[in-house]
């Protein structure tokens, strides 16, 4: 029976290693103040004096989780590890700002088949960017090589994601009532979530004109103005600065309550799956979904895939990936806010089963 | 061309939905005065007013992301998928518990290729429950159907903790100098790390003797006292009783330097992947292998892989779960405090490229 060594059974550390010192560079960049302690320790360390937190009277700490869902098989087959480096920061930064939080650290889960030092450093390479560019730490990750779980050049990535606001500036379904309008704020495409579903329609078409998946989503398309690979592959967009724009808009005379009631970011479920989640109980939303223009993508997927309007909503964004929940009062100053935001419609009292009604 | 729903695609949204609610059920188990907000909101809500941080006066966050490494696959085949539940937070713990801070809150991500709820449930009920009984509030989380990335029964699973310590108390390698001692705790198997190669042997093994990997982790063997199986799954240790019990017991008098000066958790890349990282430049131990009696596993996957004592201690921990370094006057405190502690070694003013040596 042959020796085995932890190389031959698929686990090459001393290759993890330099591409972890190539990474950990990369994370120091986008180091701050808060940041204490050194690269290499067994966790980060972010001081959270008082100062750190932007003098906050009573800082709520906002910490969230997330991946990139199937994307990252798309992102495998174009080789645009870019993309889902980026997607995965900024799922995160927006799922804490939909709560009023600013973001103060970032850490990445890396799982894979066999470690391909380029791929992962230019995954990583693109967090630390989007994290840079948000003035977002990336504190520390974990990388793990696992064969027989991933196939190799497979990967997985999660990001987690701790952010912090002022308890009294917290936003969600505690603020909001019926009257509120809804306010809608243009995605770019699917975002992160329905490429399960994407992928079978895209491999389908493939499949009926003669091509390779890959092929396919490489060839141009009019009504696309330009490939369904680049337009499944466009940045998750992170809303950071639009959900700021907003707070500062409708921030109300000194004292006064903020006309942002409560902001809903449209991931994995849709639209049903998230407008509930920051609606209190007994109430629900009706929108006008003629109120703005859809990406192309989602006819061309619907069309393809014979997706009904009910399940393509309850599936992807539809082409827009924020709602922001504001005052009757405060709708054209939040018009005003955002650029390319749309009236959406309006929260009710309601007995629906389901919350959201399409008009 | 048939019509495709998201349910057809691979994924299950409702079943989803079901499973997550029984595990929102178990995180709201966990959770103590300084969680805020609602179950459901985007990102997990926690007061971090001074209160909640046990009074401190400079609090430092202290952050951590782990896997269990190929340690899915062996709980998956044999049904065991509490202990990867567990092994994840204790990981997580103790990462965090080795730079002297306290645990605060958990968020799990669990991704697979299809939602087994009992499976999933199972895995969240042990996360929960290790958060309970260490005062740690499950926070969070992230479930992800991946088909195409995760085979249909594999599930792989990774865990962010933040923690707290107080900024004059934290534990580093700006704490070691050269004659600290070094104080082992005992580890109850592999814990999380070095399953690749494990694994690579036990199939080796199973093949040479005709059965089946499930069947030869399933017989007993008289010099495990058990079947390899049962080895292999012990449950990753927990050692942050053990870290306060040193803390306490090596306070010095009021005022007084923390004679407890480093801790390292011995994970992946063994003991010089670990150990290096609380030593200052220039610095390296000699560690007294006799010092302790190793689980037999170890000798047993050894012999059976051919594997060498070099090879062994840079993968696997050895049979020590963590490595404390103490000042030397208070060495004996030290192994007073923590039963079945033993004398390693010293830390030494070394100029050696591997910087521990076994003596």
């Amino acid at each position: 029976m042959s020796p085995l060594s932890y190389k031959s059974a698929g686990v090459d550390v001393r290759l993890a290693s330099d591409a972890l010192s190539c990474v950990r560079r990369f994370a120091a960049e986008t180091h701050q103040p808060g940041v204490v302690g050194e690269i290499g320790d067994f966790a980060g360390l972010f001081n959270s004096a008082l100062s750190n937190f932007g003098g906050l009277q009573d800082p709520v700490l906002v910490a969230t989780t997330d991946g990139v869902g199937t994307k990252v098989l798309l992102a495998q087959l174009l080789e645009r590890h870019d993309v889902v480096g980026r997607d995965v920061t900024h799922h995160c930064i927006n799922d804490a700002a939909v709560l009023g939080a600013e973001p103060l650290f970032f850490l990445d889960y890396y799982a894979t088949g066999r470690l391909e030092p380029d791929v992962y450093t230019t995954v990583v390479r693109a967090i630390a960017d989007a994290c840079a560019e948000y003035k977002c730490v990336l504190l520390g990750g974990e990388t793990a090589e696992m064969p027989g779980v991933y196939a190799d050049g497979v990967y997985d990535l999660a990001g987690f994601l701790v952010g912090v606001v002022e308890d009294r500036k917290r936003l969600g379904r505690h603020l909001v009532s019926a009257g509120d309008h809804l306010v809608g704020l243009p995605s770019n495409g699917l975002h992160t979530n329905g490429y399960t579903l994407a992928r079978a329609i895209c491999e389908q078409q493939a499949a009926a004109e003669g091509m390779t998946l890959r092929e396919w989503l490489s060839t141009a398309r009019v009504e696309l103005a330009g490939s369904p690979g680049d337009a499944l592959l466009a940045t998750h967009r992170c809303y950071l600065h639009e959900i700021r724009a907003l707070r500062s808009a409708l921030a109300g005379d000194s004292g006064g309550k903020s006309g942002l009631h409560a902001v809903a970011h449209v991931t994995g479920g849709g639209w049903e799956g998230n407008i509930p989640r920051v609606l209190p109980d007994g109430h629900g939303v009706v929108v006008d979904t003629h109120a703005w223009q859809r990406p192309a993508i989602f006819g061309f997927l619907m069309r393809a895939g014979e997706i009904s309007e009910e399940a393509a909503f309850e599936t992807w964004n539809m082409g827009i990936g924020l709602v922001a929940i504001v005052a009757e009062d405060d709708l054209e100053r939040a018009l005003g806010a955002v650029e390319g935001s749309v009236r959406l419609g309006r929260v009710e009292l309601t007995s629906w089963r389901r919350r959201v009604r399409f008009a």
